[in-house]
Order: structure tokens, then sequence, then C-alpha cells
């Protein structure tokens, strides 16, 4: 007997994000605190006739690996990892984390390691990805741990991200492909233009993105969406700029950054808290210090930051970039082991201009 | 922090049990309601140099996939249990169930379906072990529902479960060496003999070990172990045989089992309940209605029946036997896509002989 509410929830990842088809092997990641959605999720895809694998994750066992195991140890690669970056027709994944600090003690150069040995891994599944070898979701059970993050109680928590996921409308399906075609008319506006540029207070950058394609983000690989995105040209970035939100990854919070880019490389980064960390993430790897990623968030069922990247850069009216791996499908050329999301806040004196034009201002698109 | 018990568990079943070596890649397999020992065993297979995988399992899905999946979807076999049955160098699986009944209400020709499906990579399995490509062990993790079964609250059973593995010992390795010992010393005596008779109430069984070998469970392959085992010869089996304990499996509990055996051939089979589904297994193929397996249980700390077979059948002064895949270090020839065990309690007025000398008496080994 499930609660309608996530069968729900299962039809539209199934059917809807991922689509599935008959005779695709899919597999179904998430650590078993979302079992009743994992659960439902494969029994939809059983239903669609298609070859679910369950795979339940394990983040306490990363983090005594990571604490624990050798070099060596680290860069294997497991053969369910590898299934699931190079096999799987789908990836269904479903976060639900019970303790969001949990890597909060692992050295960083570990963390790094980790990751740069499954760099590879990551790029090819992201070029499956791309050329539509792949079909992949996102998205987040509502867990303790995460409604503690958002400073809120669970019951209020999981409304949150109901509501933020559409899952409150009667159609949920409607209302992606009604914001969906909002977003395909920012996109035609952008179409052709050539360089942004963001003012605010602490805020002067400007990219190009000339050349480069805006991807409509529709409910789809992540869920909830609600962003246009892009790749700028990597050497284009210029200026400073503060964000206005935490980073809160690898059970760290990371406050107050503020980075100085010069020709498209962070040449100065610094923040309150856990300065040490960033800097050590933007020196991973050459790509870790230019933007792969440049976007505006559309969701407008999303207004309060919950310091969790999933939810916070879709939050309408806000923009967002990362430093690390673009998406190829964008036109970005940038690799990266890491892909970092940072948010800047333009609903209080914010504008992005494009071409010279007021685009997004206060919060509000003005084309 | 983990209970200090629970480390101990962990040691003794890498360390021991499957002997873990530096470089080697071992599958731990279980459901999450096992975290506790499945992270200890996983941190302990860090600590050894080794590449552990662990892979939470989902009995919940598939029952849900047994329920509603075409004949196509219940053939498929996953990347997962590929990888597990045809590659890992160890795998450690720690069963661990939180309703042992979840599968009552599925068809058992779709069960059989299933399970024929998975016949091949079965036999690679135990084949792979045979010749020694692959070390592994199978342990249990007291959850509510198994001590449901045993009509025990569940801390009382926790502790009947820590103390049938000698894990309440001091140093639970030794105990389990002096164990092997006395089983050596029993095979020693077995060793060269022909035929076993057992009699006693409803039982009066013939069956052939001459050329067999007889093989000393030391608590390696199960945790708890404690019996000697072989495949008797495979058309050597005549009589009648009534068992003790009903069999609980796949959901079900069949009780009073009677079987006529010709020529090694189970010829008749009923049973007071689930007869039918007693039947329709032994109609898997043709290996299924031919003994697998024979075997004397030897650790006299299982003194309860708890109707759960890996405790079960190691009670001390009992009797068991398989119908269906035999194990080929045994000797054993018998194929099947299942393996089911039987108990006979011989405590109360049951013989044992061996080329006509009494072997076991009411309970007691009397070599």
């Amino acid at each position: 007997m499930a609660d309608p509410r996530i069968e729900k929830w299962a039809r539209a990842l199934a059917g809807y994000s991922v689509e599935v088809k008959a005779g695709q092997t899919v597999a179904i990641l998430g650590h078993p605190a979302a079992e009743p959605l994992l659960r439902a999720v494969h029994r939809e895809v059983v239903r669609m006739g298609a070859f679910p694998v369950l795979l339940y994750t394990a983040e306490g066992a990363t983090a005594d690996l990571l604490a624990e195991g050798s070099d060596e140890q680290l860069r294997f690669i497991s053969p369910i990892d590898r299934f699931v970056r190079t096999e799987a027709d789908v990836v269904i994944n479903i976060r639900a984390e019970t303790n969001t600090r949990r890597l909060s003690a692992v050295d960083p150069k570990r963390q790094s390691l980790y990751t740069a040995a499954r760099r590879a891994l990551f790029e090819t599944y992201m070029e499956r990805a791309a050329d539509g070898r792949l079909d992949w979701t996102l998205t987040l059970y509502p867990t303790d741990a995460y409604a503690q993050d958002a400073d809120m109680d669970t019951e209020a928590y999981t409304d949150f991200v109901l509501s933020a996921c559409k899952l409150d409308r009667d159609d949920p399906v409607a209302a992606w492909l009604e914001l969906k075609d909002e977003q395909q008319r920012l996109i035609d506006w952008l179409d052709g233009k050539r360089e942004v540029h963001l003012s605010g207070p602490d805020i002067d950058l400007t990219l190009s993105v000339a050349g480069r394609t805006w991807i409509n983000s529709d409910g789809k690989r992540n869920f909830p969406s609600g962003e246009i995105f892009t790749g700028p040209v990597e050497d284009s970035v210029n200026g400073t700029i503060r964000f206005s939100f935490p980073v809160v990854t690898a059970g760290r919070q990371i406050e107050d950054i503020r980075l100085r880019f010069e020709n498209g490389k962070v040449v100065e980064a610094s923040a309150t808290r856990n300065e040490e960390y960033l800097i050590q993430q933007l020196d991973t790897d050459e790509g870790a210090r230019y933007l792969g990623e440049f976007a505006f968030g559309t969701n407008f069922d999303i207004a309060r930051f919950t310091k969790n990247i999933l939810f916070d850069e879709k939050i309408g009216g806000t923009v967002h970039m990362a430093v690390g791996l673009g998406y190829p499908e964008t036109g970005s050329r940038n690799k990266s082991a890491i892909h970092w999301d940072m948010i800047a806040d333009l609903r209080q004196g914010g504008v992005a201009s494009v071409d010279g034009e007021p685009f997004l201002k206060d919060g509000k698109f003005v084309v």
C-alpha cells in the first residue's frame, strides 16, 4: 500500500523524466532511506516492460573507505559504478542522505584523489547522455538530514520538496510542460546573442555565450528542474562575483565565496569559511578553475534557500554557474573531475543584461 | 562507534571464514537491516587491503518483480548478480530479512522460472568455489522477522545467534578450530566406509557414500556452521523418511514432509501443509528428485529449532539431507536449480549406523 504521492512521483520519473521504454536496462540508485520511492519506481519500471536493476547506495561505507583506504583502494572502480556509467540505458538516481556531513572529516586531498579516479568514467557517462545513448534523472527524497539543513521540520520539508517537484498539482507533467514552454520563450530570445553582463552588490562579471547552446531543463535530468543553462566560452569570463548562498558539498559548508576571473580563469578565490577546501578543489585539475556552466533559475515554486543545490540553483530569479566539467551538449569544452555550482541571488537589486539589454531584473524576467 | 560484538563478528568473517587477502575483490551482500554488520565488514575488508564492493539487497523489490514481471523480465540477470557469481574473488553474504513471508503469495511456477533462469550462473558459482577461485561465506543478522519465526524476543534471539556463532566466547576462532578438530575425528572414522542406514520413528532409509568425500564444515562457508556433509551416490537412496521439522522457504512453511526413495529418486512425497508447493519444487528439473547432500549436525551450541535452515541443520545430533544441487567437492554429480535442506531429529530414539556400526545414537556421536 504505497502513498499515492509516491506513486505519482514514480510515474513522473519513469514515464516523463526518462521515458522508460520496454527492453531497456534501468539502474535505480538510492540510499535505503528512500525505500518507498525506490520500490515504487522499481514497480513502475517493471510495469513498463523494462529491466530494472535496483542499487541501494551506501554513503556511510564510502566515508569509511575515504577515511581508511589506501590510494590504490580509493582508485578502485567497482563493477557496479562501471555498469551504471557505461552500460545502463537509463539511470534514475534518488538522493536520500541520512547525514549530509558524513564526509566532513575526510582529507580533501583524498576526496580529490577519489573523484579524479572516477573522472574518465564520469566523462563517458556525460558523453553517452549527450549523444542519446543514455537517459538519466536525479531527484531527492526528503530525509531528516535534508530538512535539518533547510532549518525545517521534516513534514514541512516534504511538502516543500513535493511542491518544488510540482507533485502537489493534479497533473504534474502538464505543469512541467507549461514551464518548458516558458523556458523555450526565454531561450528563443537568448539564441544568437553573445555577451552576458551581471551586475549587483559585489558583482561585476561578463562572459560570452557566443555560439553556445542554451538547454531547456524541464524536469527531465533534474527533478525538480526549472533552469536554462549553457556553457560559457571558456576564456571569456572576466570580473568579480560574490555568491549569495553558501556551497554545501562533501560534508562541508563553504561560505561567502568570492571569485575573480581573468580570461576565463579563476585567479583569486576567497571564502569566510572552508576557504582552504575551496582552493584545494579549484586545484583538482586544469579545468577546475574555468566555468563549465552558466544558468538562470526559473522555478518560482522554489522561493527559499535550503542548502541543497538541486533546489537552490532552480530558485526563480537567481543565476548560477559551475566551475569544472561542462555539459558537451551546450558546446562547453571544459573538462574536469569536479562540477561545483554556486548561486548568486539577483532578486534584490541585481541585473543580468544580454548584449546590452536587461534580461533578468530584481528576480523577474523582463523580456 | 560500533558494538564490539559486531566488530568481533566482522573480524571472524573476513579474517577466518573467507581469509580475505590484499588485492582481492570482495562482494559484501545484505539487506540494509544488517547495516551495522555490513559496514563493520566493509571497514575490516578495507583494513585488510582488499577491494570491497558493498551491495545492499532488496528482497521487497524481488517480490514485486515476481508478482508483476513478464517471463522475460524474470529471466533477466542483472549485471550485479553476474559480477557476484562470476567475478568476485570473495563473497560475504549477510542475510537480514525484515519479513520472511514476503514471497508467500508468489505463484510457485514463477518462482521456479526465476530460479531456473539463474541455474547456470549458480552452477558456475559453485564450480568456482569448488576449484578455489572463490571464497564465500553466509551469515545471518538478527532481525525482528527471524526472531518472530523462532518464537523469541529479538534480544534473546540476538543472544542465540551470537552463541550459535561462538561469538560469546573470548576467542571465537579458537572455538571454531576446536570444533573443526572434533569433526575431523568423525570424518577420519567415516572415510572409506560405504553405507549409511537411518532408523527411527517413521524413518528407514539407506544410502551409499562409497567413494564420496566428507567435508568438514568449520565456520567458513556457513557462519555459524558445525556439520559434516557429503554427496550420496545418486541412485543409491532407498526407503522412507519423515522429517521432524518443517521446511521454511520462499515465504512458505512446508510441514511434516514424508519422502519415499527408489534407486535414488523421490517416488512419493507428501506434506500436511503446502504439499502442492513441495511437489512443484520436486518437479523443477530432473535433479530435483535426487539427493545432492547428506549431513550430520555437530553444533551443540544450537539446541532449539528456530525455523531457519542456517541454524537448524547444524543442531548437534540431527541429520539433514537436500534434494537438488550437490556440492562438486563431495563427489556429488547431481545438478538442479534447487537445493532444499530437510532435517530429521535423531535425538529421541534415532540411530544412524554406518556399515553396520552405530555412529550417532539418541543425538550423540558414539564412535
